[in-house]
């Protein structure tokens, strides 16, 4: 098997070196690890759907992801960006989820980042539908107290209750707010936008203080004036960033859940 | 619209007469009807596909059944089968479902079942993973006591407890055996394969007194002996009659959430 | 079956109340209605593609547009649009079309819209190719007169005949000029492109007098300035909106069958 | 470009020569020619569905077809049939169809025949919906008199009028018996199967003096026996052999138009 | 991450305790393992397909065949096999091929099986097309002589040059046979059919001593008896199993890259 | 067969003429020729995707380009482009590549694009993944001396060996400027994007003089102003244009063998 490692830290292998196609598929097909002892960052997959409300199949999310960024390398050429550098970061596995009970897959997920953020790494995590960022977030405020939060998604999912339950993929940040894990004057949620329930659909986000951009104002424009008030906002406090592959245009990522239409651009 | 009612009866509307595509999509494009009331058969859709272990998808199995049923014509000219010239049948929609809460779907079923049953209509369902055979089983017993039942599928779907639950589609008869819901000596599981957690997988299924046709017993053989045996096994007793999709060959229903090969062919 | 009424006025039902793969698919799950009679506005569909010139599929295209429309909920956040507020509205079902006869296809569609508009009733049509809006503007212009017309498409389907044919999906509009079924002043089609069997392909439009927007004058900029001028254009009297998938580019509609490349986005 | 002629007869060109995915799609990619001329046999398209009842997209069926036997070599080893050996064959293109009117169509395609028959070729057509089989005996009958058929298909193509018309996908074989275009006592029809709008479907045609072999009478059994029959009724007198794909069970088949379950096997 | 071995041999992860869609994919989520040693039997990939003469894509099957996998348990019920119970099996990754130059590739694969066998282990290899049949050959005569050969497939692979080259994926057994890596009394092909470029097409088979068994041969019965001829035939001498997934029928495998029609089923 | 040809000059046959599904598919459906004999411009496929470090598949590109291409028409209204009326152009159909070896293939094409050239007739090359650029300047360059290249791609395709071997997809320009083929002075790459193996991935580039635009510089921007900027780079001398299909976002052209995201749009 090709090394995939150089100096003390890991690197995804140059397509130069081992062909595309090869390999049992880990995460840029970086080292597997059993746990996440001795990483600077980690990539992690939760491979959940049944916190959603549309089309289900975000349990296969970590395995086509792992599959497809078999395409991507060690630089950013446009940016500078070289986080291998610099960091030790591999692929731990998933965390063993429970298809059927919501609920104690949030406890599931919970106790595996508690032990992540316990070792001093920083978890990259691959889903899994939004669900998922409840129990992340109560782990992270569980170490570093309530987290700023930039999420990119086409609804806020602040919801209330939904079929009658209140965990769902809907309503991850309504429990973090009420759980007080996160930072709401340091909350912004980009790229919001589709029909709603509500007459007036952030009302709620806004009273707790979040700062919400709607799809429309980011419509055929830069976002990088947007980016330097985020990174202001965010100050160099503790910051969690979510995204979900909604927030861009279903053109992007057709295979989508909850598709809405005249969303972001990847270039945005 | 065009007419699909003849005499007292209701019967799927001629593609002669009504082009197939047109309509909203009704099983067999039969009228719709807000209750079982008045009715001696009632198709009822039950979308649900959190109890799978595999391939989600299932929620929305009553919605494809109804799309492709545009092609049924109302006589089987082949056995003679003529079931709207004596019976009337609707479609009565589909059982609101909590997708994020498999027991509370599982009451959901039941309830809507014993409803329906309570109108002396029998169900005709349209699923959905295998999960919601259990609250059905239940609702029928509570009506008809102890059922015999004729069980096509890959799995005998009899397994204990699954990731710490014990309601998942692996376990409806194991469910349905311990709340008596069976007349277990009046039960054939037709078409059962697959690799299997225990070196014996038919055990449970046999010391219940099930009788286990597995699919190697079928291959390349007209069933009509077999089905014979079968109208014996049941007498003149209320039966159930649950047919799993992966009961077939993948060849012949590739969408199917746990597929395993060398299955049933449909002429079979 | 959930209510999805609520006082006098019809309301897609929430899926925080329902789940969104249960129900049989009217448009965005409204209840369903055997005529127009007290609607104010009714979804219709008209599953025809036999007047298409490349790929067919249309046909279905009501039906997928109908299960597709489960998502939307009852507001427009970002417009302030909330139609079911004001407006009685239900899915009437589809037009029966003779598939084998485009003209009777036609005498077909004319006369169920005659109906509809008789009972006062705005229809909103799921097509279906773009031949129907020739009987559609027929039974428009024998209420209403010539009306004005906003056209969104690739292509000005005002061609004359095609293999020998005067009905097809690209002569429309041809034939609304020919019968007077349009105010030409009050024409605008915009997305426009693709290449041509005449060097100055928008010559017959503009001699009737239609705006016409060539996509490549939409490209990259906010249509709010265009709208402004096509509301002026159109003034308050009667105006149809013909909206063809194929206006938008493929990127976000790929099942279209004449597909031009470089067309609008769903933002503008 | 390479040769694919060999002495006086053409042969498709081998793999072993010319890479499979090279040169642009005729059959077999066998060579091309304007006219039928010199020819013993010719493939020919005819790419319409606007006969269909159902789904559309046999208009591309030539097309795929020709892409698809690419495949082909030149002998078939089992049966030791080797027709390049001893027949002139190419591959003369498709008949311009109207796609907007099929009763034109029909003309079209029947004047093609008669044209290709003429030249002492015999055609060997790739369809294209089942509609065109009439035209094409209108030009056989023309020629040879009332001809043979071996028709292998789900349906028994001899409805009467539908949806008004008479020229459709289902009546192409009632409308050869009515002109006399068919030996009737030289028919059979196999593999048919499917719902019925009438309870004694296959009447009709035992009326005229068919044979209909019934898919069920050919489920698990080699059609041997059935050829050896089926040549002794054709005799020594002009036959033509109409193959439906929907005759095959859809697992080998899916994208068929119309699909009927339990039907036959490639081997078969 | 919940753990697959008990004992001192490895199983594949139960779904009862780890959830299906959890985990990096090996085969059958087996342990993986930098080398071959202390293993008796290995899941090797060999992600190649240019040597492909039709469609390429096997470069991506050791991926799915690995995502697919996760469906299988550790025991076959129907026949008893329970190779987990005695065998220690892992999944030792991919070879590294040179997926521009093909002879390369060969020498690249043969020295890695080289490699597994020193470590007495028995490779069980995932393709990529069937050129890389060659050299495992190769390497496995060099450990055992000249081996048997169960070989199913619709083509025998033996065929001289293609497009100037001997190395390709319908030549590996041709190979096998000039340099005596095969005990040709002791070779069967299986499954073989389609057309072909010579009349006799399985003479240079049959001269060598392999005995070949048509498609024909094996349409609509059980093959035990013939598994009980090969088992005579191989005896106890070392044996290499070769399984082209084109000897099944294109029903069951639609994916593969030279189809040919009536092929063998799971069944068989 | 209808007739493509006016007067002196091939044009695409029209639609309203010739129903598109009608025909062997060449590109645009233009006359096929079996050389470029008399040609000014001649479209010609090379079919061959062994060069590919990913997904494979383009070997079927300029089939599946010929039979999307029914769709294009003669004029362009936009800009007035009107090629078919003083230009001969047809179709001359496939180089015969070498599937299993890049090299000898490599030698196939730069052999048929002298002969093309000698004809004096302009190739328009339908792909085949970018290693076929290698051999076209070659052939290019031996009749015009070294050439300047408009090159719109995600990649620079300027690489140094990969997986041991120098010629394959990443690596054509390198080639030609090693030999001479370009005027390195008068190179522009257009849509330069995605991570690298290097931190400064344009400097090879830059260093032998080429223009490099990243994709960035070109984002939410007509590139009308950087067409002015290239034709003043190219002046009057002669120019090949290298358009590969992942130079656009993967949105509009999913199917690319190694796509990188936030791309080039149709419009621009």
């Amino acid at each position: 098997a090709p090394s995939c490692r150089s100096s003390r830290f890991n690197v995804p292998p140059s397509a130069l070196l081992v062909a595309r196609p090869v390999g049992v598929c880990s995460m840029m097909r970086l080292p597997m690890q059993a746990s996440a002892e001795g990483l600077d960052a980690a990539f992690v997959g939760v491979p959940l759907d049944t916190g959603t409300s549309n089309r289900p199949g975000a349990r296969f999310g970590p395995r086509q992801i792992r599959a497809e960024s078999a395409m991507v390398r060690r630089y950013n050429g446009s940016t500078g960006a070289a986080p291998f550098d610099s960091l030790r970061v591999a692929d731990i596995g998933d965390v063993n989820v429970n298809l059927y009970n919501l609920p104690d897959s949030c406890r599931l997920i919970r106790e595996s980042y508690q032990e992540i953020l316990a070792s001093g790494c920083v978890p990259l995590t691959l889903g899994g539908d939004h669900t998922i960022t409840y129990p992340i977030l109560q782990a992270l405020a569980a170490k570093h107290g309530a987290v700023g939060l930039v999420h990119v998604d086409a609804h806020t999912d602040t919801g209330d209750t939904a079929l009658g339950e209140s965990i769902y993929h809907g309503s991850p940040f309504r429990h973090a707010v009420e759980e007080g894990l996160l930072d709401c004057g340091r909350v912004v949620q980009i790229g919001i936008r589709g029909s709603s329930y509500d007459p007036e659909p952030h009302k709620y986000c806004r009273e707790q203080g979040f700062r919400v951009v709607p799809a429309e104002e980011c419509w055929m424009k830069s976002l990088e004036p947007l980016m330097r008030e985020v990174r202001a906002q965010m100050g160099d406090k503790p910051v969690y960033i979510s995204f979900d592959i909604d927030g861009l245009d279903p053109a992007y990522a057709p295979g989508t859940g909850t598709p809405e239409i005249a969303g972001l651009t990847p270039a945005q």
